[in-house]
């Protein structure tokens, strides 16, 4: 059985390990100026060791960890932040608690729309079916304030009293320029905040998130990347993390971040989680390694880990395109698809031009991958 | 420059002749109940050649020819056809005018639905835009009963007196149960015939169309594929025959034929006219391989080509799936769009399984495709 939430978190602790152990010798904490800043918001963390080792990196500072709905209602998402940094011993990281639903979407008016255009494959906390023969076993979960025991433990520790958008806007603007976005979930909680605030996207340094589909195609074979290849095949256009928020992404993809960089699911296609990539860590036999290779199922694409090793390891990328984009919010066929044009073809109604990621090389990003997890053997 | 009108000719050419010259010897024409009847229904035939091939094939009877509009207006579509008979002497071949305008679609809301979505690539007669370096030159043309002068000079025969549509049902009536549809433009002639008698569908042998985009990928190099590729690259499951009549479109799709065969643009995408292959033709130096090395120029893909080869060579296909299909009607960014479902996930609201062609061996289409072209110079 493969468990959805398990393999989440590896794309944060890439994350964490490229900045924990650069390249560079590690040296003393940098002055603030020279950090990368860095806000993380996801619905799903998992057993995540991206904010603690982000805090310990030379140059990268983590300021918080924003949780929203999405792969699983947002108190397990903020469960699991929290337990994975007292695991890690950084509970001076906030976890900071977001949205609990979409703006506007609604398990009622998701039925609604199954009704008129068919089961959707992945619906979150909503999920309610699975077609005989799935390998994937993520229940839907009806109490969004229900939180199942973790497979780690639970935590101990509590998220921080302020609400994860007001975290963002004053972050912003007490950093001015300087934070990146880390976005690997539905963009509720940055919406609410550009709308707190519509001078928030202008004043962030940079946006880098994982949602949308272009054209996807089924690149892998067997069973784990055909079945995955369910939530594209008939569907495009159709990502999770925008069909839960349809309405959040499009406020996201309007406001005047000064750069967007979208990795929607076409290049994870070309990757997957393997027994062998696993196996491959043995050489450096730490803790983190040992947990990699015992808990995570191969077979899951590396949706995040690619959209993290975009932003650490620019070279990885083989394919991208700047188009402009938006995400359809009428209640139609298409609500939460990807809408993207070139300039010539473009409507002019406030989309804006994003730097599409359409395809990463397999084998630079597991090696740079396995580089960082070997890496943090040696600590 | 490339005209489009001239390189559509070629797929019903191909159908003619494979039906003209069949691998067995050609003999008396069999008695009725062995020929395969066959109704062609397209919006542009081009310099044609299938009704008079059709007709002579001991195998295969051509009860007509309907046109519609699509990528020219139906006048114009009617000349080619007539002008084509003509030229191959087989004025007997009924020519019967359908349709004009789309159901519903409309000029006007086609502007008022790119205001708001971005522009459309090919929009057939209604065609106003081309982004500067378009090898196309395809005109749009505002009057739709203005025909322009053919390239291969304008016909003095007339269409027929019964309406496409009328013609259809009649023809159903005559055969039940023996008639394959070819249809390879917008099908608002067929959607007709469907309202005029319910019976319609049910007693047609099988339909077969070129039509829809399921997921079609830039399978070749160079401008030409690489400007017909934004035909679907930013809109994967938009098509022009469907786009053009998607109330059409849905009706037949929802129609209960016996047999459906869909031909999307997905397997177009491998093919393209090359001059190596145009020039292959050469050995066989006839009136038709000498025009088509000078008329037609290269680099379209086979859009329709394909579903004629699809239909008279089965063992192209590479891949083809049964799959449940629809088409989008809402007046959103959807509209016109390919719906398609498995069983676990369609809707159930009338959708109906056809067989959609994915993919089609190139070199073997183009070995039968030149296979037929030389064989008609034996004649």
């Amino acid at each position: 059985m493969i468990h959805r939430p398990l393999a989440r978190f590896l794309a944060l602790i890439t994350l964490a390990f490229v900045v924990a152990f650069p390249a560079s010798a590690p040296a003393k904490p940098a002055a603030p100026p020279q950090k990368r800043l860095v806000i993380v918001d996801d619905d799903m963390i998992g057993f995540n060791g991206v904010p603690l080792l982000l805090l310990q990196a030379p140059d990268v500072q983590v300021l918080g960890i924003t949780t929203t709905s999405g792969s699983v209602w947002r108190d397990t998402a903020s469960a699991y932040a929290l337990r994975t940094l007292e695991i890690l011993g950084r509970t001076d990281v906030p976890v900071l608690a977001g949205a609990v639903l979409p703006l506007l979407n609604s398990a009622e008016a998701t039925k609604r729309w199954e009704g008129l255009y068919g089961r959707l494959v992945f619906k979150g906390p909503w999920t309610d079916y699975w077609p005989d023969g799935t390998i994937q076993d993520h229940p839907g979960a009806n109490d969004p304030a229900y939180v199942p025991d973790l497979p780690m433990g639970n935590p101990k520790t509590r998220p921080g009293k302020e609400i994860a958008a007001a975290f963002l806007v004053r972050m912003v603007r007490e950093h001015p320029g300087q934070i990146t976005l880390f976005a690997t979930g539905p963009m509720t909680n940055i919406a609410i905040a550009q709308s707190l605030d519509p001078t928030f996207a202008a004043n962030v340094k940079e946006i880098v998130y994982m949602g949308g589909s272009l054209l996807p195609h089924q690149v892998l074979e067997g069973p784990s990347a055909e079945q995955f290849a369910r939530e594209f095949v008939n569907s495009p256009r159709r990502e999770f993390n925008i069909r839960w928020d349809p309405e959040a992404a499009k406020i996201v993809a309007h406001a005047p971040w000064p750069k967007m960089t979208m990795i929607p699911v076409d290049p994870s296609t070309g990757t997957q989680w393997t027994r062998e990539f696993l196996d491959s860590l043995a050489a450096a036999d730490t803790p983190l390694t040992g947990m990699m290779r015992t808990a995570l199922p191969p077979g899951f694409p590396m949706w995040d880990e690619v959209a993290a090793m975009v932003w650490l390891a620019p070279d990885i990328v083989t394919k991208a395109e700047t188009l402009y984009i938006d995400f359809e919010t009428s209640q139609t066929a298409s609500y939460g698809d990807t809408l993207s044009w070139t300039e010539a073809y473009r409507p002019h109604l406030g989309e804006r031009a994003q730097r599409v990621i359409l395809s990463v090389d397999r084998g630079k990003t597991e090696a740079a991958m396995r580089a960082l997890y070997m890496r943090s053997g040696g600590k």
